[in-house]
């Protein structure tokens, strides 16, 4: 079942929201022989114009490639597809990758489904936008058998970008996945916060926005920064010290509750960077927030 | 009373903390003539043996120069110092640069008060950290009359690094700073938070920090995209509509709580996001948020 060499590589995308669309346009673009399926139809017209060939329901979509790609909004819908009887019996003997988001256990309870229906399986995670699909600015996250992940490998570079296989744990993938997206929606959510306020302060979106980009400049060396406090376990305050960061977050939300606008967010961080100040690590640094979330 | 390229350039800089101390040491390694004062007492030894002149009380210390540059915690701390009677009436005829943070209120507040005591006033920030100061990496924001910020600049270029005079209103460079220190004081929580998730999740500080900072890098140009769309207000969702960031969010905070880590942060961001999805903006992106925020 698995492509070699010899034969042409082939792979079947479940799912077709903006990033199946993507993965299976890379497909296409490599030259893989791809199938394609969604729920709702029509969604593959383009894709078919393009070489991909349309199948008629999931079972017919998996049976027609020795890997199967899944991009759906998560693992209730992936599981709604896949655990169909007729499904799973066509996925027997073949590898199934999910690229679809969600949580660590719900890809760790999909590896234990997989091998009691003797599916191959890695899960994995796509950490940039669907313009980066086929580019190399792609990055992939993969996680499960390292030789199952050997084997399929050259059929997913077709997606272009870094593939990084994290382990064998079938959950790793998912729990890079969470810890950025984490970084990621918060960053953003503090973004959008600024730019209400800036607004209500008279300054404009594109005022603020050089700006704000110098800071997202200053962040990257920052985080290899506290990350290596953390790992020591050395949480050094010196010239920023936790309650130095709990002032400047109380003017924030003063300044944002003055013009009427929500401060919900900067709230719940101020609270835990006061909850940290108030077991006695004022004088560390913001890193050690991470060891008091961490503690049990 | 005022620096002139014929009298040796001279400032006073009250506030000794870790930034006050970097501001004084790039003025005497710049060869300005530099007054410090500290109210706790011997924070001056350092600057004093390497040329700055320790000055026995604030009224000493603001007479002593043309300029006084005030890097205090917070405005509660400068006007505790500067609306002494002594301390006031002898920076009468001069020129006061408050570069503590605080509320763009309490900037304007404290601009009311310099001009009914014939104080020259100019509010700023200081948006880098301590190590910067000196160096070309140097941030400054400045707000106040453009004129006497063009005068004191041959000054204040010995901080080093960029200087940028955003307007006239006082309050300018505190709005600046609170919105830039919502983005980054935002960020880092998502940050120590993601860091604490991934912990619990078996992926340590170091090897969760290199794909960190490749979400730090992708934020600069989407901080600029926004801005775009909340100034055109154009809010398109386009492969990456406000329901699939409330299924992210929601998966974040369900592997946080499901290791007992407190996601609150994470919940009042997916909160904001779900408000916004439920007042019919679901398909809109993640800038419309900022929309909605700043409803009245």
């Amino acid at each position: 079942m698995s492509s070699s060499p010899q034969s042409p590589a082939a792979v079947t995308v479940i799912g077709l929201g903006p990033m199946g669309r993507a993965l299976a346009g890379a497909f296409v673009a490599a030259g893989v022989r791809t199938t394609v399926w969604n729920r709702t139809p029509g969604r593959d017209r383009e894709l078919v114009e393009r070489g991909a060939t349309g199948a008629a329901s999931a079972a017919e979509a998996v049976a027609a490639s020795p890997l199967t790609v899944v991009s759906l909004v998560n693992y209730d819908a992936s599981d709604a597809v896949l655990r169909q009887d007729a499904v799973t019996a066509a996925l027997k003997g073949r590898t199934l990758v999910n690229l679809s988001a969600d949580t660590p256990e719900r890809s760790r309870d999909t590896g234990r489904w997989a091998a009691e229906h003797g599916i191959a399986y890695l899960d994995g995670a796509v950490m940039t936008p669907t313009p980066t699909i086929g580019t190399p600015q792609a990055v992939f996250l993969h996680s499960g058998p390292e030789e199952l992940y050997r084997e399929h490998r050259p059929v997913l570079d077709a997606l272009g970008g870094t593939h990084t296989h994290l382990g064998e744990d079938v959950g790793r993938a998912a729990a890079y996945d969470i810890a950025l997206l984490d970084i990621f929606w918060t960053s953003m959510a503090g973004y959008v916060h600024a730019l209400a306020v800036a607004g209500a302060e008279g300054v404009s979106p594109r005022e603020l926005a050089p700006f704000a980009q110098g800071i997202g400049a200053i962040l990257p060396p920052l985080f290899q920064e506290l990350a290596e406090d953390v790992e020591g376990g050395g949480f050094s305050g010196e010239g920023n010290p936790l309650t130095s960061a709990v002032s400047s977050m109380a003017h924030i939300v003063h300044a944002s509750e003055a013009h009427g606008i929500d401060a919900g967010v900067m709230r719940a961080a101020e609270g835990l960077a006061r909850r940290t100040v108030g077991l006695g690590h004022g004088a560390d640094g913001f890193s050690r927030i991470a060891e008091v979330l961490a503690r049990r």
